[in-house]
């Protein structure tokens, strides 16, 4: 019966909210200011009006409408709200009000997913908030709440008239305030993978910073941080035996690893906001590191000083792939990876392998000599065995020169590009596999900041926010989109490479301009102009900020305080597409 | 007598070093690794050994051999050595070590300059450490002692053998050490002002993070702080009445002041680190902030959408030259900031003014109708009627177009080109003022972080460390260079502008390509090859990190343990000029 009201209610209210804004209002979301909201990335579907709710931290009240659910269950879905209710809502708890009670009803109906997320996960939410101090968060998944609560966050606004007169003029007390009440927003994202890629191996990312990382995502509705755990610098997954001197001798030292322990507690931290976790070991190349515990398995090894003709960066290595020990080593750190890690996926790399290594060695030589083998057949070779050591239920993502080199891959494995939307949409039209766009003409965020083996400039430029925002991956396909084309686009992830980010500025570094992606593949594709985007991702800055993510100021503060004061003074530059 | 034997033993250690040194080792520089000493910026001259001392906490003491020390000079003194006993040599204090006791002898010595610094301060030391547990620094200055304790810092390494097996595997021992002893170090800046210019009106900066900077600057021997404090933006610098207004109105919010108490703390604070704060009130252009407060001195308030026209970014607005009022609030300016500063020089800025701003008012193309004057000449106006209010004893620095335009300014005055090196060296070779460079195309570090009014790259490219280290201000000047030049060659700053940097990111930003223009100006031209300097700032690099400066990483980490295999592969491309 409960169940049976609130549904007359939600729709009733739809209803009636609707009518009643339409008289009232032209386009509300035209006003920019501190005092009005600003989504990231924007919902789907939004209608609102104009009213102004009070709200405190002492008058929220939670309730929750459900059926069937497990202790379990209702621990996880409290620990989910706890976490907005604490920290995400309100910032200056300290401020005492005393407002009306105000109850935000959530839904947890029968076939509610309380899982870890998956690709599968329904992520869809509806929020509605009414004109007497009620709220309601309609979703199928434990991700589905945490974005309904995400965006019920993004309606709460501060206001401090006694301390900054004039800061919101139309609001007439100091504190915590929904406005442009009420609000019926209707959700869902138009991918399902909406990622970040960090590198823990050219420098090593403290747990402290990746549960920073994972947040930040949260806040932006991306749902994906893979980890690129391993290259040739340094190897920081501790392993058990036979592998622990993987780590042993090829991380920093000894306070640069990631204990099993470590990487549970962050795979908890990061279920709770909806995150998930995919792991990256990369070979048969970038794998230097490998060589501090297993140099026999390994050629052209740290080849000095002419690198550039063996690998496209300091210090080379590629895994010697006639060796039977070799397979021993990968498949036991494929084993291993797949009872560490949690999810699905994970990733086996396979960028940018050098034959010029491999022919730098006579046994290699001699090896595809004898089996009349040229180097993609010797590729093939090693990802054929490499294969057969996959951990069951679980599924691979590869980067793009699997395709480019022409290798034969699972039908249900991933393929991410890293060159440009070109060469995406080569591989969406040429292959029946899914994909991810991590174009490095747009989505790779170290660009830009020099080169480390020297003074040339950063072999990739700079992306700026709007260059992240722009990247349509559907710009150079037909239109409209084959469905199928639809169907394979999991989604894509902006990368992060870590020769010159390490703890001290990799959130900075990442940060707003990955949540510009988060809008690409979270709303719908309408959503393409960096100048309706600005005021929206200048107040998303500032959350981050405030919520403990030391995110980049991309305009001067006066622009916060003057939207469209700070546009160009031609806009037709900046709404055209980059390309 | 005290002073007599420390001298003799000065000469007579320094001779049988010397000596000792030419027999046992070659060219002790060319080892790295973390168990080298690695300088930054490097000393004019170096002599040293091949042996280990070890040194703790608890075994250092201080001793000063002194002639007429005031009790206030006294305290003076110890406050600085006091700030690199407690945090700058010791970074893990916890570990115990009964190491024989090490005696720091400091030299306070007739004539010694117990001061603030200033542009003619003796910033000359000698620092000597012998083989029996003792060193001696030897100067004429606090600017001098400083310096000396900076240099013995970095003498001071640590060794972890226990828990990092390996890591400096000649020391026998836990703990700290001085390696490669003895050293002579006799050391004197190249130039006398080595400068940061930072922008607190774009985006506030809390004194925390002006008061990093500081000792980030120190730290690489830099002494000049340059703030440029006010800009179109905001106004954060509070005045007493009549221009209290021009805070409480142009500053974001009123926790984005500096107080008169708040500049006091922090030039004390930077006095004890040997760094001059120099003050910017840029007029007549960049002053939109002053229209809150005075609206009627401003022209092209604000011009929109069009403001590319009359200024270089937004908000538009530039002062009135024609009016009394004007000169009212610019001499109150000058009055006030005078007392509020206590450094010799003042910056009054004069950038990018724009004569279509001037030209959109009707009043002012009357004023220059009436008494017949062309642009040039109404700029000349207001400086010649702004000057009448210079503080005495101050002495005005401008950007470079008050050489551009011709205008007639004070001989002493010094010109600072933001430029590029052609520009600079047009200023040094025809006029008679002291110079500053700032070439943008070398030493802007906010360059390449993308336009904050739109999708364009930066108007200037990014600035990676090797191409600030390579800016030699006399490249472009006749060999030998004229000894006027060399004279009138004041330094330079490297500049961060605040469009898109604040608090959480300016420390990031700013460093360690600062530190590169850092050693361009105290070390000797010679050191002008970015790959022998390259494992030099990498450890330099670490060490403000180990300071609590989050500077950003530059190589992977790899990179400090293998020096020399993260090398272009082309040498010859890196060790060019950059021209």
């Amino acid at each position: 019966v409960h169940n049976f009201v609130h549904m007359c209610r939600w729709v009733a209210l739809r209803c009636l909210v609707a009518l009643s804004i339409l008289s009232v209002i032209e386009c509300s979301n035209q006003v920019h200011g501190p005092c009005e909201v600003e989504f990231w990335p924007h919902p789907k579907d939004i209608v609102n009006g104009t009213e102004v709710i009070p709200i405190s931290f002492n008058s929220l009240r939670i309730e929750y409408i459900s059926s069937n659910v497990s202790p379990q269950e209702q621990t996880k879905v409290n620990k989910v709200v706890d976490q907005f209710t604490s920290t995400q809502f309100f910032h200056h708890r300290k401020i005492a009000t005393t407002f009306p009670p105000f109850t935000l009803y959530i839904h947890l109906g029968p076939g509610f997913d309380y899982g870890a997320p998956t690709l599968q996960t329904n992520e869809t939410y509806k929020l509605f908030v009414g004109l007497s101090n009620n709220a309601t968060i309609d979703t199928a998944s434990i991700s589905g709440l945490i974005y309904g609560l995400e965006t019920f966050s993004q309606l709460i606004l501060y206001n401090n008239q006694t301390e900054i007169p004039g800061w919101c003029d139309e609001v007439s007390f100091d504190g915590y305030f929904i406005p442009q009440a009420p609000w019926i927003v209707e959700d869902t994202p138009r991918f399902r993978w909406r990622g970040l890629m960090l590198d823990t191996s050219r420098h090593y990312l403290n747990i402290d910073v990746l549960e920073q990382t994972v947040l930040a995502l949260a806040h932006t509705k991306m749902n994906v941080l893979h980890l690129h755990l391993t290259d040739a610098q340094s190897f920081p997954v501790e392993f058990q035996p036979p592998l622990d001197v993987m780590a042993k001798k090829g991380s920093y030292t000894y306070n640069q690893r990631y204990s099993a322990e470590m990487l549970k507690e962050l795979q908890q931290f990061a279920e709770l906001w909806g995150v998930r976790i995919i792991p990256e070991f990369d070979s048969p190349g970038h794998v230097y590191s490998w060589a501090y515990a297993f140099p026999e398995i390994l050629v052209c090894k740290d080849f000095q000083p002419d690198w550039a003709q063996y690998c496209n960066e300091p210090p080379c290595g590629q895994l010697n792939p006639t060796l039977n020990q070799t397979y021993d080593v990968v498949h036991g750190i494929m084993a291993q990876a797949g009872n560490l890690f949690q999810d699905e996926f994970i990733h086996l790399g396979y960028d940018e392998v050098n034959f010029n290594c491999w022919n730098s060695s006579e046994e290699i030589l001699r090896f595809m000599d004898e089996n009349q083998m040229n180097s993609q057949q010797l590729l093939q070779y090693y990802f054929t065995n490499q294969l057969k050591g996959l951990p069951e239920g679980k599924t691979p993502v590869f980067w793009e020169e699997v395709f480019d080199e022409g290798l034969d891959i699972p039908n249900d494995s991933v393929i991410q590009v890293w060159n440009t939307l070109t060469e995406f949409t080569n591989v969406l039209e040429n292959s029946q596999n899914p994909v991810l766009l991590s174009n490095n003409d747009a989505w790779y965020l170290d660009c830009g900041m020099g080169n480390f083996v020297g003074r040339q400039p950063s072999w990739c430029d700079y992306n700026s926010w709007q260059n992240v925002y722009l990247n349509e991956p559907f710009e150079m396909v037909p239109h409209p989109v084959p469905q199928d084309y639809i169907d394979r686009t999991y989604g894509g992830e902006v990368a992060m490479w870590g020769e010159m980010v390490d703890a001290t500025n990799v959130l900075h570094e990442a940060w707003p301009r990955a949540a510009a992606a988060g809008e690409r593949l979270w709303s719908p594709a309408s959503f393409s102009n960096p100048i309706e985007a600005l005021p929206r991702i200048l107040k998303h800055r500032q959350r981050l900020v405030d919520r403990g993510i030391p995110a980049t100021p991309i305009q001067p503060l006066w622009c916060n305080y003057n939207p469209s004061h700070c546009n160009p003074t031609h806009p037709p530059i900046d709404v055209m597409s980059h390309r």
